[in-house]
């Protein structure tokens, strides 16, 4: 690995401009590439190359040169190309590249490409537009927003001709892009030793140098670790919403006020990323009005798709992992705001106030949004444990709570304890069951019961709250009425039911009216 | 057609048996079949195929011979064949046939075949084993529960070889199949004409003669409309749970006095199949323990995967079914039974016992049970809607309820108040804005919010009713916390978002940190 504190630092981007432009025509480029490439025999080959210079691919690449990597970066579009090294990547070490071919003739071998392009087919275009300019032992490295079964389909596709790939989940937004994100590499293994140097070095560092990038596992396992990394943000933000709900519909707290509480909270257990950028969003004065910008935010929202993945994965699976799609319909619900504004004039309800607007109430809220936090992990760490068995990865849940410590969006202090207890207990069946997490639980779920019923008098709506508390007394509860449902199904549709006075495994039918057949269901699902 | 009162009946089991046996060898059995059609001119033509004899064949080939159609049966294990015609269908209008070939040459043209094979590949078989027995305007008919995406693409696939497709949802059990299911019938509306008169004859009839069974829509449509109703089931058996637990639990009442509950509420606005038979669960005794059955019943529940099926769709077409798929992960976690037990003994909770036994607490619950199935039925038939408007399909909410009025699972009293809602207005947004059941909840949610809370205090999970509680508190609410949402989606990954104060289709970006750069985010999701 060639790195800028190792060798003369050589402004590539000077070589490039020195250089006549490319001539205009196709079939003239490859003596442009051999001209280049044989003029100055000295010409830096780059230690790594970028492809898609959108936001986060620009960030990107500047956190991998600031590292001392020399980056060649292409974009589809080549003006974007100029544009980035006469802008932000001006005199730094890029290599500015106008096709693919150009691209990989600059790479030092075995080539590692970054491809940071939009998720779904330009993926797959791209890569059959590579893989002819590759050798064998070169590395493909996709850090979009990939689903696992493109990134399982893809690693095993590049494989076949030789080449090893890289599906990594990257979590951080734009300024983790830029300054350290969470990294979460899956793929094939043989190539983590040749791309660890890269991706631990721009990665978020906790407790001062760990980075927060350490090999997931095999083919979708990093795009799957991020997937469920985003289904859990979804659930956080879900959270904190309802609690800023309450604090300004039930309390008629001001945006001030409940910057004052989210900032206070910032400081304790609930300490992360995400409630101190809601502390600073509810500090934020629109220029315009002089008023709180939230104030003035349509209450309508948006998403990319990846909660809606976790959901799905929850489904095929039958991991239960209701706070998390209950997030994802919140955000739906919000869409059909016409309908909501309608449904307000014709549909009544308590819309009593909280009385109780002591310090100990917005103290019990607190609890009882770590609480619903607690549990909205637990349910993403169990939705993980399933994963793995399904599709034979050998995850470590105490590294994955590690890579999320820092960079990404749900970097939270807590981490550090979920670590904690996947370290102490590698096989930890459900985080509920971790001694320290038991604890919190056993303490905070009283104040979750008190948040959840002064909601329900209020009329304001909690769904994840009290999906959380249902998921806990339901996790905790013995005896559930499937035993009913059991009955039902094996009386309309004959699909037998196990005893408890009798080994599982072992199905009975019952004949309920006394009528019709003793026969048991066999292929015809009701 | 012809029917059985139009015609001589001829015993056509008769002149089978009075045939030899057919060759064992495949290749003489073309000559069998010949023998048979030339040697008896007045040989029977068969009205339909049925092709798979389970449960639900056998019963629907008895319905559809009782209704006076002559049916041709055909199974893959043709041993099956001879059992039935030995069995429940001796002395009847069947013609037992063991090849594809065989099964084919006895149809009346045009040719009408229900296929009631498991889904999935085994369908797909069958169908290119028969296409080439078929002639054009044939018409295949898949009876079992096909995924829609199936349906969409083999109506498609049989269509371009000359044939007709129908995928029919057929609901109600060993028991409705028998006497009359409800029938949930799409694909190429061309054949509707042709099969109208026997499904209908088969069907469940409401109001003395109307059938459960109309035309649905295009290709996927019967099917997607059937695993809605799969989807509405599951959450009906979750919400009847919980009232089965709240009353156990919660009053500690027995088996007994609880199936005097469900049996009072079945005369009531709950009158339905699911609280019938749930009355008569709780009333049945274990013969060798003399114990209540429901007692001895594992709490484990099973599940088939349309209820999972629904939830991906609404993932998919966001529309918000929290409590659909809520019903699918309360399942789930019954499954987790091991770890459940373990966690009764780790996890403490309020285990306190509910004081009010009045009668009027029975009454609220009955109430919150109402409310909540109302929200579950807004929610399935708002992913109708959805679904009608991505798959382009002219879909009768009217009718639809109507179909589901009787023979099905979920067939109910209040399903005509659900037909007469979109009746009075075909384009009704959601069940909870029309003015019947608008009233009902704004009487009833009172009551819901009692029963939840009294939950929340004994630690009994109602995952379902709080969900619809919540469901109905977040429909109504006129400004959800969305707005918090949408600005730290804007904050972390320069999303952008709407303002109240501007038209919608504006999108603004706010920069936060006053760092950073003005740059929204444009192709990659974060």
């Amino acid at each position: 690995m060639i790195n800028r504190k190792e060798k003369e630092v050589q402004t590539v981007l000077e070589v490039v401009i020195a250089e006549p432009d490319p001539p205009e025509e196709a079939d003239e480029e490859d003596n442009y590439k051999e001209y280049k490439m044989g003029e100055d025999k000295n010409f830096q080959r780059a230690d790594i190359g970028l492809i898609g210079l959108a936001v986060m691919g620009e960030n990107l690449a500047l956190n991998i040169e600031k590292n001392g990597f020399c980056v060649a970066v292409y974009n589809r579009t080549t003006q974007k190309v100029d544009n980035f090294l006469q802008s932000r990547g001006i005199n730094k070490n890029f290599i500015g590249t106008k096709t693919v071919e150009e691209l990989c003739s600059v790479l030092a071998k075995p080539r590692k490409l970054i491809i940071m392009v939009k998720a779904g087919n330009p993926i797959d275009q791209f890569i059959d537009q590579v893989l002819p300019c590759l050798d064998e032992g070169d590395i493909l490295i996709d850090g979009g927003n990939s689903h696992y079964l493109d990134t399982i389909r893809r690693t095993k596709y590049v494989n076949e001709k030789g080449i090893l790939f890289v599906g990594t989940g990257i979590s951080g937004g734009e300024e983790g892009a830029l300054n350290g994100p969470s990294i979460m590499p899956g793929g094939n293994e043989d190539a983590w030793s040749v791309v660890k140097p890269v991706l631990q070095s721009i990665a978020a560092k906790v407790d001062g140098d760990v980075p927060c990038c350490e090999w997931v596992g095999n083919d979708g396992a990093g795009h799957y670790v991020k997937m469920v990394h985003n289904g859990i943000e979804y659930s956080d933000m879900q959270l904190i919403c309802e609690a800023y709900q309450l604090l300004k519909s039930g309390l008629n707290l001001s945006p001030g006020e409940i910057h004052e509480i989210f900032k206070s909270w910032n400081s304790g257990p609930l300490n992360s990323y995400l409630i101190e950028i809601t502390s600073e969003i509810l500090d934020h004065t629109d220029e315009k009005t002089g008023e709180a910008t939230i104030d003035l935010i349509l209450d309508v929202a948006g998403q990319k798709g990846t909660g809606k993945w976790t959901g799905i994965s929850g489904l095929e699976l039958g991991v239960p992992i209701p706070q998390i799609v209950q997030a994802v319909f919140t955000r739906c619900l919000s869409a059909l705001k016409s309908e909501r504004v309608y449904a307000s004039a014709v549909l009544s309800g308590s819309n009593q106030k909280i009385s109780d607007q002591s310090d100990k109430f917005i103290n019990k809220l607190h609890n009882a949004l770590y609480a619903s936090k607690i549990c909205s992990y637990a349910q993403g760490f169990q939705l993980l444990k399933f994963a793995a068995e399904e599709f034979d990865w050998d995850l470590n849940y105490g590294d994955i709570a590690l890579l999320w410590r820092g960079g990404c969006i749900i970097r939270a202090g807590f981490l550090k304890n979920i670590k904690e207890a996947f370290d102490s207990k590698s096989d930890l069946t459900n985080l509920l069951l971790d001694p320290y997490f038991a604890k919190i639980m056993i303490d905070t779920q009283d104040d979750l019961r008190y948040i959840a019923k002064q909601a329900i008098d209020c009329g304001i709506p909690l769904p994840s709250m009290t999906s959380a508390l249902n998921y806990y007394d339901a996790y905790r509860c013995a005896r559930l009425p499937a035993n009913l449902l059991q009955a039902q199904r094996d009386y309309f549709g004959a699909h037998t039911y196990e005893r408890i006075d009798k080994e599982r495994g072992e199905f009975f039918h019952t004949n309920w009216t006394g009528q019709g057949g003793e026969t048991a269901s066999s292929s015809y699902n009701v």
